[in-house]
């Protein structure tokens, strides 16, 4: 049984991780790999989705920053000891509609709780688990919020001002940065050559056997 | 305007905790204090008792103890500042079924995680906030899981092994010993005796003039 791996799309809303997981799926499919799991964050599992409700939905009783960190790390928790971590030992291949690194960038970068902070709670409830492979969609505040709001109603979070959203994205690029694990997609581009660019990063970091 | 003080009763399942916020109230109310509010944990708001629900309830799908500490922090937090630090701030007394102790007992003691990591938690989330006095009731835990039981359907901590509530207890009880805020009251005697030793124990400890 070949071993499968943890393929992650990050980046701010309206960045295109939709498309991106599409992509990525199709470009697996091609290559013979059928065993495909595609999960979203906050959520994936039935509990996690109620957290996820917790946390998106427009509440009267302010949701504090802390509640809301240890809220994605519980549907996280959920998420990768009963989902991801059993698809990955079956072998199967899973996508991922965010994961940690949104933690990261939105609480700690936008939200500004200490970097230290969420990797202590991320390493005792997480410990070592990481994905094989991060696709940052890098995409400039303003461009995405609009991709976004013509979809349809914001949710919570989404409704920030962009001041938010400028400090996600600047934590986003730093973290990218650091880690060779994670890829940066300059999403702004047409649609063809974001693809394009997804295509070279799984071409050159993906070792399939034909 | 007084200062108001949080005062908080804890214990194992069937150790008296609703007759002992009730006598602390009534104690309370005799002095003349008007403006007491009663919490409960995990919950006391609107947010905080649907994440109650989401531990309490018994789900197809496995509640890790991770995300299970994670929720119990995530409550404690919208409870501290959305309900609790605005009373005190108003100059009311608060009267805790449950506070962080259960915290540090049940996932401490009762699941193993470690003490350090959860005080990290508490630390990170709520910083130094803490109750004014704190009752523990203690219990042996087959003579309280038997009155809990008597009561009605257990819930999904409740249904533990009863070496989980012994872990539970032997960590309350370390608690106790080493905080002097903590006080334990000796739960299996009869109501009139365990009234008798809450008495004592506010009218030695609380200040309130006359």
């Amino acid at each position: 049984m070949s071993q499968g791996k943890f393929i992650v799309i990050e980046g701010l809303e309206g960045a295109g991780k939709s498309s991106a997981v599409a992509y990525v799926e199709a470009w697996l499919r091609a290559r013979g790999i059928q065993t495909i799991e595609k999960t979203r964050e906050p959520g994936g599992t039935p509990l996690a989705e109620r957290m996820r409700t917790l946390v998106k939905e427009v509440h009267d009783e302010p949701l504090t920053m802390q509640a809301e960190l240890l809220l994605m790390y519980a549907a996280r928790v959920q998420l990768v000891e009963n989902r991801i971590k059993p698809a990955l030992a079956a072998g199967h291949w899973v996508i991922g509609d965010r994961h940690d690194l949104s933690s990261q960038a939105y609480q700690g970068g936008g939200r500004g709780i200490s970097a230290s902070l969420i990797s202590q709670i991320k390493q005792a409830v997480l410990g070592d688990f990481a994905p094989d492979l991060t696709l940052y969609l890098d995409i400039d505040p303003a461009l995405g919020l609009a991709r976004a709001s013509a979809r349809g109603e914001l949710d919570r979070i989404e409704q920030e001002q962009l001041s938010f959203f400028e400090r996600t994205r600047a934590r986003y690029q730093q973290l990218a940065a650091e880690d060779p694990r994670i890829f940066t997609v300059q999403a702004q581009l047409t649609p063809e050559q974001v693809r394009a660019q997804i295509h070279q990063i799984l071409e050159q970091q993906l070792c399939i056997p034909g």
